[in-house]
């Protein structure tokens, strides 16, 4: 069994504050200052240069890997880290491409996080590709004998709408294409399970659920089916199979080390190692029954006692991951009036409340106080103060 | 006057130890410790997603960027931060392509980083252009009017050898052609003068002379006259003109900004900026009159007391950068003796003893102690036993 009050207690929540926006930034590990201070005294001041042996360095971005494995459905030595997440969607989306030589189709859709789409845009201008853009649920009906790749964020990280990844995947195959799925909302939120519904390529990133910290290096998954085979448009000495023998010529190290690219960043490194130990012993299956219970509990709290929202997630929890969204015509300045009072979810423009739910410290009592919260701020009109309309530079 | 002193004290140096690895990875800075630990606390712990705007994470890639930009002979506003330095290699250089649409040759040397040039190989692979690589002494001779872009690492990683980036740049303009500038040995290492060069994209990392932390990100300028026009294959929402508008198409923001990916990667970035605070008041021209002093110096001193080495680098201080390499039969062995004794360079295969001297902390006393170790080394030969022989898994 779980003990969720134990890694509730392994995180810092600030006094007075309900967190409900951990699917746009994590809170800090109680560890991971002490961690990250040990790793800049112990390794940086005085092991230097030596650090990349004695520490580990060179060997912590698969060792991290291995820790995001378990979470996701996939083996170890699957998983590497780096870089950032819109990196990561360029490497399996140009590796993908490449795998699938007589096609040129990328497929996604438009709940997908704009960077993705920015991404596969640019690689398709620069490699001769075409992107296509559907709707969410016209998804699979778009996949047809000209399609390369299909691109998708399981979770939209608007609406929370869990695309069913199995059967997209078993659909994209039988078309003759590849997947490349994206884990940003989903890794540490619901139950991945990549090498269950066979999927080709994932790419997520871990300062969300995983908590890693603002601007945490992302993750690559590739089937070990294509980790021999794949391509990385991106090639860098740390995916060279031998980075210190300074070869001209670039030989692809073997596996998903290949998908490394430059120098790793250990600093930040070090504070998600420490953000992911919190997960030993969380079990996968009862961190999803605890998320679809928050989130039940919050949009039937939400829809009893709150006027003038309508649900903007979908009602059935199988199709959701871990947040709920409300729409609401003035939904910034009630986001922030919610803020003001220390209920902190986000807005998304350009009309959603927008709260996620992180199962590992989020608990009955948060949903209680985010209700009762929003429920005086939409009765009163509270939110209706200048300075609750005032937008920030970053919303 | 710059205070030396100060900035050496700025640093902290493990005890008995003379580091003359700065070039591989600079040391921390006494102040970074509490820099990261108070970022930590005071902001991703206390503020959590309101950072980006209450602590500024959001406009940090570009506040960093200005402090590298008076460094490189670079204006306020031209220089952005993030990623790692392959990625930015990959960034310029497809932008230089995209700039010059008629031609599909990019040249380079033989002793540039690898990383660059299995970068340039991925890039070209993708988008069927042709990386020609030649001898350093040999570039000249190379540019003709097939050439796209010129892609040099100005100071060379192993011999120290420093192009002439102003003539290089002017001769590749004659012919047609757009330059790209790896700095990786020169930030923080030597006067750079990008703007008086006229260069047109340079890009670098900081965890050598910047001293900004193992994996500490990377920086790339474009010269204005590109800034809007260059368009990243990599495009992330960061580089948005309306990040947070999530608009599903891409609209590169103004000038450098188009040039961010993905999220930043602000823990690291916190300790970059304590190491680039330690540049302030350093005047680049006496940086350059110590860097001389210090390899002239070193150049001298082991030649007159060290037998068995020959001089790597260029003797011409105008044609070397800050670091000295030494060619021995058994380097790896002679380095791992002077590693035991406390004087920490490294070893790049096949047989060199490479020196970095990083003006800032690094003085005669450091020059003096590697002379007379490796001398005691070579006369005794006390390098030759088994466990110096022994090779680690990152060399």
């Amino acid at each position: 069994m779980t003990d969720f009050a134990a890694t509730r207690a392994a995180f810092h929540l600030p006094d007075g504050v309900t967190y409900l926006d951990g699917n746009s930034l994590g809170p800090m590990p109680v560890r991971a200052a002490e961690r990250v201070a040990a790793m800049m005294r112990d390794e940086w001041a005085e092991m230097l240069i030596t650090g990349w042996n004695r520490a580990g360095w060179y060997v912590q971005p698969r060792r991290v890997g291995d820790r995001i494995a378990r979470l996701i459905g996939a083996g170890p030595g699957e998983v590497v880290m780096g870089d950032t997440l819109s990196i990561k969607v360029f490497q399996a989306l140009s590796a993908a491409l490449t795998l699938n030589p007589g096609r040129r189709v990328i497929l996604s859709d438009s709940g997908n996080f704009p960077s993705d789409l920015y991404v596969a845009e640019g690689l398709a201008r620069t490699v001769g590709a075409e992107l296509r853009v559907v709707a969410p649920e016209a998804v699979a009906g778009a996949i047809d004998a000209d399609l390369a790749v299909l691109m998708l964020t399981e979770v939209d990280y608007r609406t929370g709408r869990r695309h069913d990844m199995a059967a997209l995947t078993a659909q994209a195959h039988a078309a003759g294409a590849l997947t490349v799925w994206d884990l940003a909302h989903s890794a540490g939120a619901i139950d991945v399970d990549l090498r269950g519904a066979d999927a080709d390529f994932a790419v997520g990133c871990t300062y969300k659920y995983l908590n890693g910290g603002p601007g945490a290096p992302a993750f690559i998954w590739v089937h070990p089916r294509h980790a021999e085979a794949a391509r990385p448009c991106l090639q860098g000495w740390m995916g060279h199979a031998a980075p210190f023998a300074f070869d001209p010529d670039y030989t692809p190290a073997p596996g998903i080390e290949r998908m490394r690219v430059g120098t790793p960043p250990v600093i930040a490194l070090a504070a998600l190692e420490t953000a992911l130990e919190v997960w030993d012993g969380v079990g996968m299956a009862e961190l999803r029954a605890r998320s679809v219970a928050l989130t039940e509990a919050f949009i039937a709290g939400v829809e009893a006692a709150c006027p003038g929202v309508t649900l903007y997630s979908p009602r059935d929890p199988a199709a959701r991951g871990s947040q709920v969204g409300f729409r609401h015509p003035q939904a910034y300045a009630v986001m922030q009036a919610l803020i003001a009072q220390g209920v902190i979810g986000d807005f998304r423009a350009p009309d959603v409340l927008r709260f996620g739910f992180a199962p590992l410290y989020n608990g009955m009592e948060d949903v209680a106080r985010a209700v009762a919260t929003l429920s005086d701020i939409l009765r009163t009109g509270s939110w209706d103060r200048p300075e609750y309309h005032r937008r920030a530079a970053v919303t």
